[in-house]
């Protein structure tokens, strides 16, 4: 099996135009020959890397990475977390996840409680949402006036090139479903006691407005995918090709990174333990 | 075998005498037909059990989950945190380090930067370190006059019981290793190139005080160990036997909050998802 470049296949390359609804939601060509039963075995092998990738992040103490994922409710921020990044040591991973902003986060400007959870050094963190919903949910709902939302494209690409020229790497992630997907996976949360919990109601309003939902995210991929914050569209109804691919774009981001186990400034063979 | 509970075993009775040179810190008599090669199918029963509690946690959205980690160098809690929590989902889970306060953080009192990591509903959160050190190091080093640290343990009483009925659960771990273990535990990191970046040259001098600082966590596990906020002094020479006991306490402690996932205030079979 040829495993192809997720990177490569779905990145939005800088200054390309990006059409969903000709990105199909349910294919699976990077992993041709695998199925849900099958990829367990590569699947966990990505994991391992990954976590081996983390130690030498954290042991080295010097990048930052940012993931940022965002799509559509039920498109599987939550389950890919879960899945992809449960098996890393929780000491260097956080997960921030940013609902509905405070009165008090409202009283600054959009970045504020934003920049307050970036990574540190050594540190992996992922945005559940993030600042791009300043942008597409602030439009779709009409929650400021346009130029509002249309003005911060830029103060997010200038944001992220401080970032990633202070020494952050940032992946950011689309998760692409269809919107039949999403009626099965709403309809599941219903049918399921255990899953009524992660069901609300207001969910179906923004449903409603599935196509201008998907205009809003064009725009955002198209213009403010960038060399040092670049977007991936990753096609997610199948929830373990969209593990697959993000996995291995996690450990290739991480690999070109050419981390090594930190030098140390003393000689172990000087040191002695006394009893 | 019989599988007798790691929280009535390893307790630290409210008022309570603590002589930590007379608790074998390699004792294994819960597990007592267990080794190291044959505990995996249990402790991966209790991993489960525990990502399972987690989600109804997370779920449920109502109880804090404080957890507080205490050793001398080298005692394994970094390890015990990735080995007993790292199939977690790592949304539900934060670790939060505790290293030498910055001058900001001395420039507060000693639980400003502590208060402001404690968990929020539905978090799992795990001190690395935490407010201990501002009585234990500071006494054993001589940081500040007598006075500070002795009246720090009420601080500290008092800050938890404030915790704990304003809806926290407390579970205080001290990882108990011999000074022979550590000298072990010490040496493997100075003969392993990958591992230099966890030895502190400076760790020799802590480890020059270790009758200090047995005495020291005596005191502060007797004084502090409360109905609200019990310690547990597990012993941790064996890693897989620690390991196993912090993973019992830790489903026991949270299964006895007797969760589920909640309740929703709309009726499932009246919702339409639309096409």
């Amino acid at each position: 099996m040829a495993v192809k470049e997720a990177r490569e296949r779905y990145l939005v390359k800088p200054g390309s135009h990006v059409h969903l609804d000709q990105i199909d939601s349910g294919e699976k060509t990077l992993f041709e020959d695998e199925s849900k039963g099958s990829c367990e075995p590569l699947f966990e092998a990505m994991q391992s890397e990954l976590q081996h990738l983390q130690k030498l992040l954290y042991a080295q103490n010097k990048h930052r990475v940012l993931v940022v994922i965002q799509a559509m409710d039920t498109g599987g921020k939550d389950g890919c977390i879960k899945h992809v990044f449960s098996r890393i040591d929780p000491q260097g991973i956080r997960v921030q996840a940013f609902k509905k902003p405070s009165e008090n986060e409202l009283a600054h400007d959009f970045l504020w409680r934003i920049h307050q959870q970036v990574p540190k050094n050594g540190e992996l963190v992922i945005f559940n949402r993030s600042h791009y919903e300043d942008i597409i949910a602030v439009r779709v709902k009409n929650l400021f006036p346009d130029e509002v939302w249309k003005r911060r494209k830029r103060h997010v690409i200038e944001f992220e090139r401080m970032l990633a020229e202070e020494g952050t790497t940032i992946v950011k992630l689309f998760l692409h479903i269809s919107k039949d997907e999403q009626k099965e996976r709403l309809e599941s949360r219903l049918a399921n006691p255990a899953k009524y919990w992660k069901f609300n109601p207001d969910d179906l309003a923004d449903r409603a407005r599935w196509g201008e939902f998907m205009r809003a995210y064009e725009d955002v991929l198209e213009q403010t995918s960038t060399e040092f914050a670049p977007w991936y569209v990753i096609p997610a109804d199948r929830k373990w090709y969209r593990n697959l691919c993000v996995a291995q774009i996690m450990c290739d981001t991480l690999k070109s990174l050419n981390m090594d186990f930190p030098k140390v400034d003393w000689d172990p063979t000087q040191i002695e333990v006394k009893d």
